[in-house]
């Protein structure tokens, strides 16, 4: 008998936002492999049973190479097992489910996609931002800081004008040189922009400033998330607020230095 | 004591794909206002005892006006009583949040938004589309099909080019003025693209066609959303392939004629 494999989204973080569905496969699971970025309150939610194996490209030093990961999910699934690929987030979203699904194609795998709570989702609603607005955003488009593709800032261009959102994934923490790129791309410097950490989970954090100040923003620890766009305005306060009260976030002397040499 | 508005995605239609928190908060609400959209397998998870109101746009052509909506949160939160606005999808896409964020605040009514599972993530697991690819999609554009903004048509123009993945929500029926605007905004002809009906529930049907061929499209019933970019290649041929084992849709006089004078 053979197996199966579930791409199965993980959502943003909080484990109470997993689908229905996704706890339920994740109870069942014979093996799981997961990202790095799938909380640990997640993680205690799989039976002892399974083999849990984190196959995140940053786990400690050794990174899994993605044609492993096809491996692995041929191999258990050839092996009758039910299993469960948890991706943070949703699977088809900057999460290379297409390679694992062509892979899964080519050995005659049977598969299933559960989506997620993508999370710029879960950004969103952590900090109060509609992401459209009947008056203010008619569209929102999502975008990875890190990219392969050669017309990445040909594709910033064209976003930045217009009238919608964007919310840039793993932005990193190079927050002056992000706001130079958005800048050059055509984003106005007084829109509103707010950077997410940690969205949905206890550590929780939102900062907002405009796309001229983000060089000046704190670091705040990864996930983070990028929102760009008039919707900003909205955030909720109290939440916005709450990154005051904490104590004051640490400053790399980079990007003060680059804060002072490229800042504008 | 004052209640709460919960501002809650019910994900795209599968009640499996209602978050674990979302299910919690529908079996605890005294009170749903929910859209038309929402499937009748999750509303009949809410408990008897609470007050369940359809406000949706279209409902059996009473329509609930915004501010009689944003009347009826205030009102009922004010009781003292837990207050669930059910929305499919997602809460902060195209849902109109904003405005209703907007009178709680101004009512000083507590609220929580509650993410979900938004309708294009639904649609690309059900076609098996992989939204971004890390060689070919590196950007992903929510666009709704109807839009009150003026610079609408301008906006299309700056997506057509780059390439991200274009998902239109509520594209309505006329693919023959969908298929000319998209080529009007600059889509090659020969991009694949995918009308995916009531996705992730019983009725789901998947069609592929190109940008150039949308015009002849069988009419799927709504909700349907529309897929545009080279990701589509990749739907699942399995998936695909439903849509010509059911009895061959009802096309409509005006989309044939239109089709014959506009086509090209």
């Amino acid at each position: 008998m053979s197996g199966k494999v579930y791409l199965v989204g993980a959502g943003p973080g909080d484990p109470e936002l997993l689908t229905v569905k996704a706890l339920r496969l994740l109870r069942a699971a014979d093996v799981v492999l997961h990202d790095d970025l799938v909380a640990p309150e997640i993680l205690q939610l799989i039976p002892p049973r399974a083999e849990v194996q984190n196959v995140g490209k940053r786990a400690g030093g050794k990174s899994t190479r993605q044609e492993e990961i096809h491996f692995l999910l041929v191999a258990r699934a050839a092996a009758g097992l039910r299993v469960v690929r948890l991706k943070s987030g949703d699977p088809l979203i900057f999460g290379r489910a297409g390679e694992e699904i062509e892979a899964l194609r080519r050995s005659n795998i049977e598969y299933e996609i559960v989506p997620g709570v993508t999370s710029a989702l879960g950004a969103a609603a952590a900090a109060g931002i509609p992401l459209t607005h009947r008056r203010m955003s008619s569209a929102l488009v999502l975008l990875a800081g890190h990219c392969a593709s050669e017309n990445w800032g040909e594709d910033w261009k064209r976003f930045a004008g217009s009238e919608s959102t964007l919310v840039v994934y793993m932005p990193g923490q190079n927050y002056v040189e992000l706001s130079g790129r958005l800048t050059a791309a055509g984003v106005a410097r007084e829109i509103p922009c707010a950077i997410i950490s940690r969205a949905t989970t206890p550590q929780e954090r939102v900062y907002r400033t405009t796309v001229a100040e983000l060089g000046h923003a704190p670091h705040l620890p990864a996930p983070t998330l990028l929102v760009v766009g008039e919707v900003v305005k909205f955030a909720d306060r109290d939440l916005v607020e709450k990154v005051s009260l904490v104590p004051e976030p640490e400053w790399s002397i980079e990007s003060v230095f680059a804060g002072e040499t490229q800042g504008r």
